[in-house]
């Protein structure tokens, strides 16, 4: 392979912004864009999820990431990144890579990829996306809003994925944080691109907090978060429905449920991460 | 350290079956023992997380494994087996190793385990335990019952891990299963040790498919499997859920959660694995 083999060229902004290029020196190398942060020039963690999942589809031999987790080492800047490379056993059902991406300071998230090739299958048994008003009933969460004293983060993030937050769940951006820590929004990338596993990766970490609706509104650094990809969505928006099941002792965990414009349940991920306080 | 520096020494089978040494070249060694079996030779995951789990407390400054992440590369065979170790970051909150545990044929499992320091806090907010009839009348899941024409299969791990099955989720013991891929059951390790942050690891794989709800009977084979382990565990049974969320084109997810004797949620599992057809 040439050394600037380029793996995905593309008019979309999220895949320019996970582009991988194969290094001469064995495994990838990313250019991490400043504008997927969530403030402080700190990356979101779906984001590196995504630039990963890149790296682990291009060295299997199947195209999708249907089940990733990932340790968050440190925190990660923008900038150039290398991601080492670790296959593992690859069959005709799966294949395993193990991923570790690097900045300038060293390994910053370290990633277990399985890939598979999702089928059109039907399911056996499923679980139904609940019940919320149409997208132009809820609530656009851009950067410069007011959530009740609390103005949304200037962060990059929100600019990318365009967010519209279910009023039953967005108490916290109006001031009267609903008590639950359960959020509900619609999904879809910025620049127009319809959904596939590698956007799944990076909505099953772009809500904020859910214990922001419990009026905890510091920030929740992500420890682990696991993804799995369940169906290849359908092209529209996705609703996702965010879950803390429990925060105690200064942790917190949130689960994802993520549906496709067709209602079909498309990912779930489940996060450990340090609770605000 | 001596070559032969045991970390664990117990009157516990389940602390035998765990011990790891040190290796004089480095890395750890265990000896994997039969009994903690799926049937057909092949052992069960969460025992091979404990083992991975007690590699990476013993080279972090904290105490308990609170994440647990882990790709089941193959099936791993009772035997000798050695742990290699990558440690990560270690601060005051938090540690991450890395862990690779191998056997004859090469690595067969690969996990990420964060530790910390579980403090006894109460929680901001938790989820109850489900309704569950006393364990004098749940079900025994004791191989050789009849399944209604399925015997359970004569596995190790069931003389190991006391289970007994809510009788509302046991009907796929009886011959009826119930449709609904949900399991519930009292747990505890049959040689009377009490739970801690190890033997949680243990249950968060230990009941059988749920998919055996759905009436099929085959095996699941674990792909990905997560593990948060949210506080001590007090001593006495713990309660453990088990729920699929979507079953799909030959994949299945199983969701755990664990209620400890007081009816704190002290661990959460999900696993990505192969539906039976």
């Amino acid at each position: 392979m040439p050394q600037d083999d380029q793996l995905t060229t593309a008019d979309s902004e999220f895949d320019r912004a996970t582009t991988v290029h194969r290094a001469e020196a064995g495994g990838y190398v990313a250019d991490l864009q400043p504008g997927w942060d969530v403030g402080s020039g700190i990356l979101n963690g779906g984001y590196l999820l995504a630039v990963a999942a890149r790296v682990a589809v291009a060295d299997s031999p199947h195209p999708h990431p249907v089940a990733v987790s990932a340790s968050y080492l440190r925190a990660t800047p923008p900038g150039p990144a290398t991601l080492a490379v670790t296959p593992g056993p690859a069959g005709r059902t799966l294949a395993h890579t193990a991923v570790v991406l690097s900045g300038a300071e060293g390994p910053t998230l370290s990633v277990q990829v399985t890939t598979a090739t999702l089928s059109g299958e039907a399911p056996v048994h499923s679980s139904p996306a609940p019940e919320v008003p149409p997208v132009e009933e809820c609530l656009g969460a851009q950067p410069g809003a007011d959530m009740g004293g609390h103005p949304v983060p200037a962060v990059g993030l929100r600019h990318r994925v365009e967010t519209r937050l279910d009023p039953a769940t967005a108490g916290w951006a109006l001031g009267t944080p609903s008590g639950e820590p359960v959020m509900r929004a619609y999904l879809r990338l910025a620049d127009g691109r319809d959904p596939d596993p590698l956007a799944l990766l990076l909505f099953a970490d772009v809500l904020p907090p859910t214990s922001w609706s419990m009026g905890l509104m510091g920030w929740a650094p992500t420890v682990q978060l696991q993804v799995l990809v369940r169906a290849l969505p359908a092209p529209g928006w996705c609703l996702a429905e965010a879950r803390a099941t429990e925060i105690a002792g200064g942790w917190l965990d949130e689960e994802y449920r993520i549906w496709d414009s067709t209602g079909r349940l498309v990912a779930q991920s489940r996060q450990l991460a340090r609770a605000p306080r």
